[in-house]
């Protein structure tokens, strides 16, 4: 187990089987030169990352064709535990007819109303994770 | 109230009201080239967002004298609702020791252990949120 600063550095195969315990998940994408992240609802589907919105919005543009940053967290304030997994990769809004009925399939529902009809998907390139372990402590 | 594809717009005022809600937040910072997410707990000092950081850190560096973005957000998968917030700022290593004494006497005390003796501070340039709502169905 690598400790660096009182975290635990997954391996990416411990990272890519926490990474589909959460539903929502953030992306990080530049709009206008100046970083932005939004939470979205998305699911793991053939090893890549999806998520729905809606055509035509900043998000759908920023998330064309670029790379992107997606993160997942869980933390628990009580006792002071967690753990977060960070994707970089390739994003792409998909027209593959194949995917979309793997997504609707899925059961990926946005939250959100509103017509969120693109498929954005992210190709996970490198995948990393920590998880925050405190000494034991005696009891 | 503004509704953009099922998302209600909140107001600077009222995200900077949510801002302080939650422990949890992530920062987005560019490292070699490439985006990141990581998880940090934070405090709201002086309308400024403040965390701590490992000195000689890949977080320290990259969001010392720069353009990070800083989400927080609260979710419910049963309801289907959740609210977000984005602050986009400049952010730095604090050296001043009238913020390191605040940020002491605020109790922002990181979940993981190890030295965490950086100070990093954001100050807000552009603040946005967004609330999902749903028409309401008859009952």
């Amino acid at each position: 187990m690598l400790i660096d600063e009182g975290l635990e550095l997954l391996t990416e195969e411990e990272a890519l089987e926490l990474l589909p315990t959460v539903e929502v998940g953030r992306v990080g994408v530049t709009i206008g030169a100046l970083p932005a992240i939004f939470p979205v609802n998305f699911r793991v589907i053939d090893g890549a990352i999806v998520f729905r919105t809606a055509p035509g919005s900043k998000l759908t543009a920023a998330a064309n064709a670029s790379v992107v940053a997606f993160e997942v967290d869980t933390h628990n304030s009580d006792s002071r535990t967690g753990w977060s997994v960070l994707v970089v990769g390739q994003s792409e809004v998909v027209h593959d007819l194949d995917v979309t009925f793997k997504v609707l399939d899925a059961g990926l529902e946005p939250y959100a109303d509103g017509a969120r009809s693109s498929i954005v998907r992210i190709e996970p390139t490198f995948v990393s994770g920590r998880r925050i372990v405190h000494a034991a402590t005696g009891g």
